[in-house]
């Protein structure tokens, strides 16, 4: 009877309703449905869930799930196995050409378009008549679950051009592929960094693009559903990264997966605190006659925090979305003047405030002019850390949030103490 | 010669070229070129270098532009001319089902389906035969730049299925679309949230969605390329005001426009940052017997700041993902145990470098406690605001970032000083 509820279910659906059951009950449901339907369910639950299912399963259970599924998804399953595990389940599989297919997309690096691409596709050659094509394309479009473009090839096996069904559906039977292909068309090779297809895709407007190998040889297409789950998870990773959560977790996840997601930066966070400890320590003179001094550090932590997360944030997006343009001495030229601005608007109402409350005045000039230099120096670590880590092939985005708020409380309280030493002499 | 060498260039390329070009520039380009190649490229620019271009447009060129575009396209940018001008243009447009179009499109709130949806779409009725279905097809698809789905609807125009173009290639001639589409079809309203519409459509995969109005006529739909858009903007909005930057800026906007989308946030900063000054002045007793509570107050404004950011970023992404689920009690309890376990960590930390450095343990002690304290607020408040902002209708996402870090290091410092006053008698 569950059998019978569940069958009508979209696989997202089924997907959510696993993960609400405990491990066992999911995987007890796993088991009753029949492998068509609970394969995309299954690739549909987060990973940990994935997880703990695929470790109820025998080898040969999780080899009928990946028969049901499309080449890629199959191929991220198996890896997330360990590596006897892998051996196992591939030995299992009844498909031969699944498993060379498998075999094939694990070779790949995990940041390429060929871990994100799928074997399946519909391809034609050059040569062919639209009759013959037709008849051809109803063998291959069985294991299609969508036909987005039909890729014409030439008797190599080269990528040649495209051919939109619509194309077809208005052609004459009689007519060569070579007489109405498209021979124009986006494609990708399997070494093309994620974030570039992703990047071609939305640029473009695309549905599906192909993917060739380093000989030109069409191995495999991607598609936009799983674009649109890339680009959702970089940016969801992206923002925890600015929050200071690293690993991938979600409101729902248990304290203690949280706990290891929040806690380093917090640590981080708290060493940096300790720094200004020992900084101010080195300062102590002035609690006698500049009390007041003391009492602005949380202004100029704030202020120096707020201007580096606001420019690292901008250049790392500007990074990812591949916009950060010109010579890196005209990006300094701007930031300082920024900061100036901005900093010369603050420091006037620093001078405000202390005219208000009745405050020294050459106090309050020094406050302001060395927030000032706070804020400078504040946006040129928030500007050109990310833009150092990113030339170096780090990914800039950990350069945010609380890597940038510690760093710039350390050098803002020093810099801070160190000009209103100068200038105020204690 | 120039429009030659053009000719070739994919929209999207062109786009990047008006980009790079002044705007007077950009309009004789615009002017130049045939309008089907740059209206395209006129939709995928910049919103402000699309406004300057618009400007020097005259109405009826504007109309010859959108006279290219698909109906969605047309009436953004008719969305963005003023009144006077709205009127000018679509009084231009030759093609009367166009400017009713726009119109209609006008019309819809801009967070919802209908301001998403084109009016392009291939529809068939259940009635017909699949021949006359291809016949038909074939002159409704001249519009359709892609075609995803068909869309089947009855006599009345409601919508009743779908069927797809590969279901049409391998079904018989004179069989009747009632015997062979998809009485099943996934679909959103007219008034449906722009981010539920992402949601579903990433959820099922979809490449597109159709609209229906209040009674179920089919009335547009919804590509996903639109969506991707959609989703990357959102990303890209929802970053930007968790580091304090409003308006929707890009690395190389101008120092102008980076000022206006940042300076806001950093008054607000500015505020918060005296207001600490106001309280520290009520616990200014303190300085002669524990001036190292003063050293402590970054510290303290740090761990406030961080652990309010990585709460409410949780909560916000959680909001936006939908999978913020349970009762406000369970997550209160969870929060408060996250923050207990945090902040009894890094407590002891803080104890040990007290012992360290040859600190009264008293004092370190009361910097423990009082810290733990702080995080718990700093966590409460981080996870709650965000979630009544919602509950409001109030987009959460602005509780994050600067918001947060300033209110959380006005309530840090003052119940770090409240709690050590207590504490040590002063
Ligand atoms: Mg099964
Ligand atoms: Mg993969
Ligand atoms: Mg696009
Ligand atoms: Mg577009
Ligand atoms: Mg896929
Ligand atoms: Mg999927
Ligand atoms: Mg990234
Ligand atoms: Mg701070
Ligand atoms: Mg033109
Ligand atoms: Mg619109
Ligand atoms: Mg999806
Ligand atoms: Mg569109
Ligand atoms: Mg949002």
């Amino acid at each position: 009877a569950l059998r019978e509820l569940l069958h009508d279910y979209h696989f997202a659906d089924i997907a959510e309703i696993l993960e609400e059951l405990d491990s066992d009950e999911a995987t007890y449901l796993i088991k009753l449905l029949e492998s068509e339907i609970t394969s995309e369910a299954l690739m549909e639950v987060d990973d940990d869930v994935r997880e703990k299912i695929l470790d109820r399963l025998s080898p040969q259970e999780i080899a009928d799930e990946l028969q049901e599924m499309d080449t890629d998804d199959a191929a991220d399953v198996v890896a997330e196995l360990d590596d006897e595990r892998q051996q196992e389940v591939i030995g299992q599989l009844e498909d031969e050409t699944l498993a060379a297919d498998i075999v094939e997309l694990l070779k790949y690096d995990e940041d390429t378009a060929g871990a994100l691409m799928a074997k399946e596709l519909v391809r034609v050659k050059e040569t062919w008549t639209v009759a013959g094509c037709v008849r051809e394309m109803r063998r291959q479009a069985k294991n299609v679950t969508r036909v987005h473009s039909i890729y014409v090839t030439n008797k190599q096996g080269q990528l040649t051009g495209r051919l939109s069904l619509k194309d077809l559906l208005t052609a004459s039977e009689g007519a060569h592929i070579s007489d109405i292909f498209i021979p124009k068309v986006d494609y990708v090779t399997v070494h093309t960094d994620n974030e570039e297809v992703a990047r071609i895709m939305q640029k473009y407007d695309l549905e599906a693009i192909p993917v060739v190998d380093e000989n030109g040889i069409l191995v495999g297409r991607i598609t936009i559903d799983d674009i649109v789950d890339f680009i959702k998870e970089e940016a969801d990773k992206d923002y925890q990264m600015a929050a200071g959560i690293s690993q991938d977790v979600e409101a729902d996840d248990s304290v203690w997966q949280l706990t290891r997601a929040r806690l380093p930066w917090l640590v981080l966070g708290l060493f940096g605190g300790l720094g200004s400890v020992y900084i101010m320590q080195g300062f102590e003179e002035a609690l006698e006659k500049f009390p007041i001094l003391f009492f602005f550090t949380p202004l100029i932590a704030a202020m120096a925090g707020n201007v580096g997360v606001q420019s690292s944030a901008i250049i790392v997006q500007g990074l990812a979305n591949d916009n950060v343009k010109g010579s890196l001495f005209n990006r300094l030229l701007k930031e300082v003047g920024l900061a100036l601005i901005n900093g010369t608007a603050l420091g006037l109402l620093v001078i405000l405030f202390g005219f208000i409350v009745g405050q020294e005045q050459l106090v309050s000039v020094t406050i302001a002019v060395s927030m000032l230099s706070v804020i400078i120096v504040a946006a040129l670590v928030g500007t050109f850390v990310p833009i150092i880590l990113d030339k170096r092939g780090i990914d800039p985005a950990i350069a945010t949030g609380p890597f940038i708020t510690t760093s710039n409380d350390i050098f803002g309280i020093f810099l801070f103490f160190y000009i209103s030493k100068i200038v105020l002499g204690f």
